[in-house]
Protein backbone atom coordinates (compact mmCIF):
# COMPACT_ATOMS: atom_id res chain seq x y z
CA UNK A 1 0.00 0.00 0.00
CA UNK A 2 1.29 3.59 -0.61
CA UNK A 3 2.05 5.25 2.35
CA UNK A 4 -0.18 8.69 3.36
CA UNK A 5 1.29 12.26 2.45
CA UNK A 6 2.84 13.79 5.83
CA UNK A 7 2.37 17.75 5.74
CA UNK A 8 3.29 19.47 8.60
CA UNK A 9 2.31 23.20 9.29
CA UNK A 10 4.68 25.82 10.93
CA UNK A 11 4.76 29.77 11.96
CA UNK A 12 4.47 31.77 14.21
CA UNK A 13 1.47 31.85 16.59
CA UNK A 14 -1.09 34.01 14.97
CA UNK A 15 0.24 33.34 10.97
CA UNK A 16 -3.21 31.34 10.80
CA UNK A 17 -1.87 27.82 10.82
CA UNK A 18 -5.66 26.27 11.96
CA UNK A 19 -7.37 28.30 9.28
CA UNK A 20 -4.81 27.14 7.01
CA UNK A 21 -5.35 23.57 8.33
CA UNK A 22 -8.96 23.37 8.29
CA UNK A 23 -8.91 24.69 4.24
CA UNK A 24 -6.48 21.79 3.53
CA UNK A 25 -8.75 19.26 5.18
CA UNK A 26 -11.66 20.28 3.27
CA UNK A 27 -9.62 20.48 -0.09
CA UNK A 28 -8.86 16.76 0.53
CA UNK A 29 -12.40 15.99 1.81
CA UNK A 30 -13.70 17.27 -1.56
CA UNK A 31 -11.12 14.88 -3.24
CA UNK A 32 -11.99 11.96 -1.11
CA UNK A 33 -8.92 11.70 0.63
CA UNK A 34 -8.41 10.30 3.58
CA UNK A 35 -7.01 12.67 5.99
CA UNK A 36 -6.14 13.36 9.53
CA UNK A 37 -5.36 16.78 11.51
CA UNK A 38 -3.60 16.44 14.59
CA UNK A 39 -1.39 18.66 16.71
CA UNK A 40 1.73 19.46 18.95
CA UNK A 41 2.32 19.08 21.36
CA UNK A 42 -0.70 16.72 21.61
CA UNK A 43 -2.63 14.12 19.22
CA UNK A 44 -3.14 11.16 21.92
CA UNK A 45 -4.31 11.16 25.65
CA UNK A 46 -0.76 10.91 27.37
CA UNK A 47 0.61 13.53 25.11
CA UNK A 48 -2.26 15.96 25.61
CA UNK A 49 -1.49 15.10 29.38
CA UNK A 50 2.28 16.49 28.51
CA UNK A 51 0.97 19.32 26.60
CA UNK A 52 -1.11 20.27 29.65
CA UNK A 53 2.26 20.19 31.53
CA UNK A 54 3.64 22.38 29.47
CA UNK A 55 1.47 25.07 28.76
CA UNK A 56 0.19 25.30 32.22
CA UNK A 57 0.45 29.19 32.63
CA UNK A 58 1.38 28.72 36.46
CA UNK A 59 4.78 26.69 35.78
CA UNK A 60 6.53 29.68 35.07
CA UNK A 61 10.05 27.78 36.91
CA UNK A 62 10.34 25.45 34.20
CA UNK A 63 13.55 24.32 33.15
CA UNK A 64 14.43 24.96 29.28
CA UNK A 65 15.96 21.29 29.47
CA UNK A 66 12.76 19.76 31.45
CA UNK A 67 10.91 21.81 28.21
CA UNK A 68 12.46 20.49 25.09
CA UNK A 69 12.07 16.63 26.69
CA UNK A 70 8.57 17.50 27.44
CA UNK A 71 8.15 18.05 23.75
CA UNK A 72 9.79 15.44 22.79
CA UNK A 73 7.99 12.96 24.89
CA UNK A 74 4.68 14.29 23.44
CA UNK A 75 5.89 14.09 20.12
CA UNK A 76 7.77 10.06 20.37
CA UNK A 77 4.11 9.05 21.90
CA UNK A 78 2.48 10.98 18.76
CA UNK A 79 3.93 9.70 16.33
CA UNK A 80 4.41 5.80 17.58
CA UNK A 81 0.62 5.92 17.95
CA UNK A 82 -1.13 8.25 15.60
CA UNK A 83 1.14 9.25 12.34
CA UNK A 84 2.90 6.44 11.64
CA UNK A 85 0.18 3.81 11.79
CA UNK A 86 -1.94 6.78 9.41
CA UNK A 87 0.72 7.28 7.01
CA UNK A 88 1.28 3.19 6.93
CA UNK A 89 -2.38 2.87 6.46
CA UNK A 90 -2.23 5.28 3.55
CA UNK A 91 -4.23 7.85 5.38
CA UNK A 92 -3.10 11.86 4.78
CA UNK A 93 -1.26 12.89 7.91
CA UNK A 94 -1.76 17.44 8.47
CA UNK A 95 0.01 18.43 11.73
CA UNK A 96 -0.68 21.52 13.36
CA UNK A 97 3.20 22.07 14.20
CA UNK A 98 6.12 19.68 14.09
CA UNK A 99 9.73 18.66 14.85
CA UNK A 100 10.46 22.14 13.28
CA UNK A 101 8.41 24.10 16.29
CA UNK A 102 11.46 22.23 18.86
CA UNK A 103 14.27 23.61 16.48
CA UNK A 104 12.40 26.64 16.40
CA UNK A 105 11.40 27.48 19.91
CA UNK A 106 13.57 25.72 22.21
CA UNK A 107 16.29 25.31 19.89
CA UNK A 108 16.78 28.79 18.91
CA UNK A 109 14.29 30.52 21.25
CA UNK A 110 16.01 28.90 24.24
CA UNK A 111 19.49 28.29 22.81
CA UNK A 112 19.54 24.87 23.17
CA UNK A 113 19.79 23.77 19.15
CA UNK A 114 22.10 21.09 19.60
CA UNK A 115 20.54 18.86 22.37
CA UNK A 116 16.78 20.30 20.93
CA UNK A 117 18.61 18.51 17.45
CA UNK A 118 19.55 15.01 18.95
CA UNK A 119 16.60 14.59 21.44
CA UNK A 120 14.51 15.38 18.63
CA UNK A 121 15.92 12.59 15.98
CA UNK A 122 15.00 9.86 18.66
CA UNK A 123 11.71 11.12 19.76
CA UNK A 124 10.82 10.82 15.34
CA UNK A 125 12.23 7.96 15.22
CA UNK A 126 13.23 8.18 11.08
CA UNK A 127 9.58 9.72 10.73
CA UNK A 128 9.36 13.12 8.79
CA UNK A 129 7.17 15.39 6.83
CA UNK A 130 7.37 14.87 3.15
CA UNK A 131 6.72 18.53 3.11
CA UNK A 132 6.53 21.44 5.70
CA UNK A 133 4.03 25.22 4.77
CA UNK A 134 5.85 27.43 6.77
CA UNK A 135 3.50 30.77 7.39
CA UNK A 136 5.60 33.64 7.60
CA UNK A 137 4.40 36.61 9.43
CA UNK A 138 5.97 38.87 11.30
CA UNK A 139 6.06 37.89 15.20
CA UNK A 140 4.64 41.43 16.32
CA UNK A 141 2.31 41.36 13.45
CA UNK A 142 1.00 37.77 15.19
CA UNK A 143 0.97 38.36 18.34
CA UNK A 144 -1.17 41.17 17.96
CA UNK A 145 -3.46 38.16 16.23
CA UNK A 146 -3.72 36.45 19.52
CA UNK A 147 -6.08 37.96 22.35
CA UNK A 148 -3.80 38.57 25.69
CA UNK A 149 -6.05 36.73 27.94
CA UNK A 150 -5.95 32.75 25.41
CA UNK A 151 -2.43 33.19 25.68
CA UNK A 152 -0.53 30.01 26.95
CA UNK A 153 2.87 29.94 29.01
CA UNK A 154 5.28 29.99 25.60
CA UNK A 155 2.85 32.90 23.75
CA UNK A 156 3.53 35.19 26.88
CA UNK A 157 7.06 34.90 25.94
CA UNK A 158 8.59 38.38 25.13
CA UNK A 159 8.51 39.91 21.41
CA UNK A 160 12.66 39.03 21.41
CA UNK A 161 12.25 35.61 22.04
CA UNK A 162 9.42 35.25 19.35
CA UNK A 163 11.62 37.46 17.02
CA UNK A 164 14.43 34.40 17.87
CA UNK A 165 11.66 31.52 17.06
CA UNK A 166 11.16 33.31 13.68
CA UNK A 167 15.03 33.67 12.71
CA UNK A 168 15.50 30.07 13.34
CA UNK A 169 12.26 29.43 11.10
CA UNK A 170 14.18 31.41 8.51
CA UNK A 171 17.39 29.59 9.17
CA UNK A 172 15.60 25.98 8.75
CA UNK A 173 13.55 26.88 5.31
CA UNK A 174 17.23 28.02 3.69
CA UNK A 175 18.24 24.62 5.23
CA UNK A 176 15.96 22.68 3.61
CA UNK A 177 14.28 23.50 0.94
CA UNK A 178 12.79 20.35 -0.18
CA UNK A 179 11.11 20.33 2.53
CA UNK A 180 10.23 22.95 4.05
CA UNK A 181 7.89 25.99 1.90
CA UNK A 182 7.73 29.32 2.60
CA UNK A 183 4.32 31.15 2.73
CA UNK A 184 3.83 34.88 3.04
CA UNK A 185 1.13 34.60 5.67
CA UNK A 186 0.36 38.45 5.92
CA UNK A 187 -2.09 38.29 2.86
CA UNK A 188 -5.21 37.28 2.68
CA UNK A 189 -6.70 34.10 3.83
CA UNK A 190 -8.04 32.97 0.31
CA UNK A 191 -4.45 33.80 -1.52
CA UNK A 192 -2.09 31.94 1.52
CA UNK A 193 -4.26 28.98 0.78
CA UNK A 194 -4.14 29.27 -3.00
CA UNK A 195 -0.31 29.22 -2.44
CA UNK A 196 -0.62 26.14 -0.19
CA UNK A 197 -2.50 23.94 -2.86
CA UNK A 198 0.01 25.46 -6.66
CA UNK A 199 2.79 24.04 -4.24
CA UNK A 200 0.87 20.78 -3.32
CA UNK A 201 -0.45 20.04 -6.76
CA UNK A 202 3.34 20.91 -7.73
CA UNK A 203 4.53 17.99 -5.18
CA UNK A 204 1.78 15.39 -6.05
CA UNK A 205 3.05 15.59 -9.40
CA UNK A 206 6.90 15.15 -8.36
CA UNK A 207 5.46 11.78 -5.97
CA UNK A 208 3.52 10.98 -9.03
CA UNK A 209 6.88 10.61 -11.56
CA UNK A 210 9.38 9.44 -8.48
CA UNK A 211 6.76 6.17 -8.67
CA UNK A 212 6.56 5.97 -12.16
CA UNK B 1 31.22 27.03 50.77
CA UNK B 2 31.85 23.58 50.56
CA UNK B 3 29.05 21.76 47.94
CA UNK B 4 26.57 19.00 49.88
CA UNK B 5 26.95 15.43 49.45
CA UNK B 6 24.80 13.98 46.84
CA UNK B 7 24.28 10.31 47.73
CA UNK B 8 21.57 8.03 45.02
CA UNK B 9 19.79 4.76 46.37
CA UNK B 10 18.88 2.51 43.81
CA UNK B 11 17.91 -0.90 43.68
CA UNK B 12 14.72 -3.06 42.59
CA UNK B 13 11.54 -2.59 43.62
CA UNK B 14 11.00 -4.13 47.06
CA UNK B 15 14.84 -4.18 48.04
CA UNK B 16 13.88 -1.56 50.73
CA UNK B 17 15.18 1.81 49.54
CA UNK B 18 12.61 3.62 51.51
CA UNK B 19 13.68 2.04 54.77
CA UNK B 20 17.59 2.69 54.18
CA UNK B 21 16.76 6.31 53.35
CA UNK B 22 15.03 6.88 56.32
CA UNK B 23 17.25 5.63 58.19
CA UNK B 24 20.40 7.34 56.42
CA UNK B 25 17.84 11.00 57.47
CA UNK B 26 17.81 9.86 61.09
CA UNK B 27 22.08 9.50 60.68
CA UNK B 28 22.51 12.81 59.31
CA UNK B 29 20.06 14.40 61.44
CA UNK B 30 22.05 12.91 64.82
CA UNK B 31 25.11 14.71 63.46
CA UNK B 32 22.95 18.14 62.97
CA UNK B 33 23.98 17.60 59.26
CA UNK B 34 21.29 19.89 56.54
CA UNK B 35 19.86 17.11 54.78
CA UNK B 36 16.61 16.73 52.16
CA UNK B 37 15.25 13.53 51.44
CA UNK B 38 14.11 13.46 47.64
CA UNK B 39 12.82 10.76 44.71
CA UNK B 40 12.37 10.27 41.32
CA UNK B 41 9.97 10.71 38.69
CA UNK B 42 9.48 13.74 40.77
CA UNK B 43 10.42 16.02 43.54
CA UNK B 44 9.21 19.39 42.04
CA UNK B 45 5.75 20.38 41.04
CA UNK B 46 6.67 19.76 37.09
CA UNK B 47 8.05 16.43 38.08
CA UNK B 48 5.11 15.27 40.43
CA UNK B 49 3.06 15.74 37.36
CA UNK B 50 5.26 13.98 35.23
CA UNK B 51 5.66 10.88 37.75
CA UNK B 52 1.74 10.84 37.22
CA UNK B 53 2.04 10.07 33.53
CA UNK B 54 4.81 8.07 33.79
CA UNK B 55 3.33 5.66 36.17
CA UNK B 56 -0.24 5.62 35.06
CA UNK B 57 -1.65 1.99 35.04
CA UNK B 58 -3.92 2.98 32.49
CA UNK B 59 -1.22 4.40 30.20
CA UNK B 60 -0.47 0.83 28.85
CA UNK B 61 0.27 2.69 25.11
CA UNK B 62 2.90 4.24 26.43
CA UNK B 63 5.76 4.07 23.75
CA UNK B 64 9.36 3.38 25.63
CA UNK B 65 10.96 6.23 23.92
CA UNK B 66 8.24 8.43 25.04
CA UNK B 67 9.09 6.73 28.75
CA UNK B 68 12.36 7.38 28.51
CA UNK B 69 11.89 11.40 27.71
CA UNK B 70 9.65 12.11 30.39
CA UNK B 71 11.75 10.23 32.83
CA UNK B 72 14.43 12.60 31.74
CA UNK B 73 12.26 15.51 31.88
CA UNK B 74 11.31 15.30 35.00
CA UNK B 75 14.70 14.44 36.25
CA UNK B 76 16.27 17.84 34.53
CA UNK B 77 13.64 20.06 36.33
CA UNK B 78 14.69 18.15 39.54
CA UNK B 79 18.20 18.90 39.10
CA UNK B 80 17.85 22.22 38.45
CA UNK B 81 15.34 23.30 40.82
CA UNK B 82 15.75 20.97 43.88
CA UNK B 83 19.12 19.36 43.77
CA UNK B 84 21.64 22.08 42.40
CA UNK B 85 20.44 24.62 44.49
CA UNK B 86 20.58 22.46 48.06
CA UNK B 87 24.04 21.23 46.98
CA UNK B 88 25.09 24.80 46.31
CA UNK B 89 24.05 25.77 49.71
CA UNK B 90 25.67 23.07 51.45
CA UNK B 91 22.74 20.52 51.92
CA UNK B 92 23.60 16.88 51.77
CA UNK B 93 20.39 15.63 48.97
CA UNK B 94 19.42 12.04 49.34
CA UNK B 95 17.69 10.96 46.30
CA UNK B 96 15.37 7.67 46.16
CA UNK B 97 16.48 6.65 42.45
CA UNK B 98 18.57 8.95 39.78
CA UNK B 99 20.21 8.37 36.47
CA UNK B 100 21.31 4.67 37.02
CA UNK B 101 17.22 3.67 37.19
CA UNK B 102 16.63 5.09 33.66
CA UNK B 103 20.02 3.49 32.59
CA UNK B 104 18.70 0.04 34.07
CA UNK B 105 15.26 0.55 33.60
CA UNK B 106 14.99 1.97 29.97
CA UNK B 107 18.14 1.35 29.08
CA UNK B 108 18.60 -1.96 29.72
CA UNK B 109 14.91 -3.14 30.42
CA UNK B 110 13.81 -1.35 26.99
CA UNK B 111 16.69 -1.75 25.45
CA UNK B 112 17.27 1.50 24.75
CA UNK B 113 21.38 1.55 26.22
CA UNK B 114 22.20 4.31 23.66
CA UNK B 115 19.58 7.04 23.52
CA UNK B 116 18.66 6.80 27.32
CA UNK B 117 22.64 7.52 27.78
CA UNK B 118 22.22 11.19 26.02
CA UNK B 119 19.37 11.94 26.77
CA UNK B 120 19.86 11.91 30.43
CA UNK B 121 23.38 13.26 30.38
CA UNK B 122 21.31 16.85 28.80
CA UNK B 123 19.37 16.15 31.93
CA UNK B 124 21.66 15.83 34.45
CA UNK B 125 24.14 18.80 33.22
CA UNK B 126 26.61 17.33 34.98
CA UNK B 127 25.24 17.32 38.44
CA UNK B 128 26.04 13.23 39.65
CA UNK B 129 25.92 11.57 42.90
CA UNK B 130 29.35 11.36 44.90
CA UNK B 131 27.71 8.14 45.71
CA UNK B 132 24.90 5.69 44.74
CA UNK B 133 24.06 2.75 47.25
CA UNK B 134 22.57 -0.44 45.03
CA UNK B 135 20.25 -2.51 47.26
CA UNK B 136 20.86 -5.70 45.56
CA UNK B 137 18.14 -8.42 45.51
CA UNK B 138 16.69 -10.68 43.18
CA UNK B 139 13.68 -9.21 41.81
CA UNK B 140 11.98 -12.42 42.18
CA UNK B 141 12.54 -12.13 45.51
CA UNK B 142 11.76 -7.81 45.67
CA UNK B 143 8.57 -8.23 44.03
CA UNK B 144 7.59 -10.39 46.54
CA UNK B 145 7.62 -7.88 48.99
CA UNK B 146 5.16 -5.37 47.44
CA UNK B 147 1.36 -6.07 47.44
CA UNK B 148 0.23 -6.21 43.90
CA UNK B 149 -2.50 -3.79 44.45
CA UNK B 150 0.00 -1.56 44.87
CA UNK B 151 2.09 -1.86 42.23
CA UNK B 152 2.41 0.67 39.43
CA UNK B 153 2.42 0.37 35.88
CA UNK B 154 6.45 -0.43 36.03
CA UNK B 155 5.94 -2.61 39.02
CA UNK B 156 3.66 -4.53 37.36
CA UNK B 157 6.11 -5.31 34.16
CA UNK B 158 7.02 -9.30 33.69
CA UNK B 159 9.67 -10.41 36.06
CA UNK B 160 11.84 -11.35 32.80
CA UNK B 161 11.29 -7.20 32.24
CA UNK B 162 12.63 -6.89 36.12
CA UNK B 163 15.66 -9.08 35.36
CA UNK B 164 17.28 -7.47 32.67
CA UNK B 165 16.88 -4.40 34.76
CA UNK B 166 18.52 -5.77 37.27
CA UNK B 167 21.07 -6.84 35.29
CA UNK B 168 21.70 -3.52 33.94
CA UNK B 169 22.22 -2.22 37.49
CA UNK B 170 24.70 -5.48 37.92
CA UNK B 171 26.71 -3.98 34.61
CA UNK B 172 26.83 -0.51 36.24
CA UNK B 173 28.16 -1.81 39.77
CA UNK B 174 31.42 -3.04 37.65
CA UNK B 175 30.94 -0.01 35.42
CA UNK B 176 31.56 2.43 37.84
CA UNK B 177 32.91 1.23 41.12
CA UNK B 178 34.34 4.31 42.15
CA UNK B 179 30.71 5.59 42.61
CA UNK B 180 28.55 2.91 42.96
CA UNK B 181 28.28 0.53 46.13
CA UNK B 182 26.77 -2.33 45.88
CA UNK B 183 24.73 -3.51 49.14
CA UNK B 184 23.56 -7.17 49.61
CA UNK B 185 19.94 -6.39 50.29
CA UNK B 186 18.79 -9.75 51.18
CA UNK B 187 19.58 -9.62 54.99
CA UNK B 188 18.12 -7.77 57.79
CA UNK B 189 17.30 -3.84 57.84
CA UNK B 190 19.75 -3.13 60.58
CA UNK B 191 22.49 -5.34 59.12
CA UNK B 192 22.37 -3.39 55.53
CA UNK B 193 22.19 -0.22 57.45
CA UNK B 194 25.29 -1.10 58.94
CA UNK B 195 26.32 -1.83 55.71
CA UNK B 196 25.99 1.85 54.06
CA UNK B 197 26.88 3.84 57.46
CA UNK B 198 30.11 1.57 57.35
CA UNK B 199 30.98 2.95 53.59
CA UNK B 200 29.94 6.88 54.10
CA UNK B 201 31.99 7.15 57.15
CA UNK B 202 35.20 5.73 54.65
CA UNK B 203 33.84 7.94 52.17
CA UNK B 204 33.72 11.27 54.33
CA UNK B 205 37.01 10.29 55.66
CA UNK B 206 38.29 9.87 51.65
CA UNK B 207 36.32 12.89 50.81
CA UNK B 208 38.20 15.16 53.68
CA UNK B 209 41.73 13.93 53.03
CA UNK B 210 40.90 14.88 49.60
CA UNK B 211 40.32 18.54 50.51
CA UNK B 212 43.23 18.62 52.44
Amino acid sequence: MKRGLFISIEGPDGSGKSTQINLLRDFFNCQERAVILTREPGGTVISEKIRQIILDKEHTEMDPMTEALLYAAARAQHVAEIIKPALEKGITVICDRFVDSSIAYQGYGRQLAQPVQVINEYAVAGCMPDVTFLLKIDPSVGKKRIREEEQDRLEKEKLEFHQAVFQGYLAMEKAYPQRIIGIDASRSIEEVSQDILVHLSRLSKDLQQTER
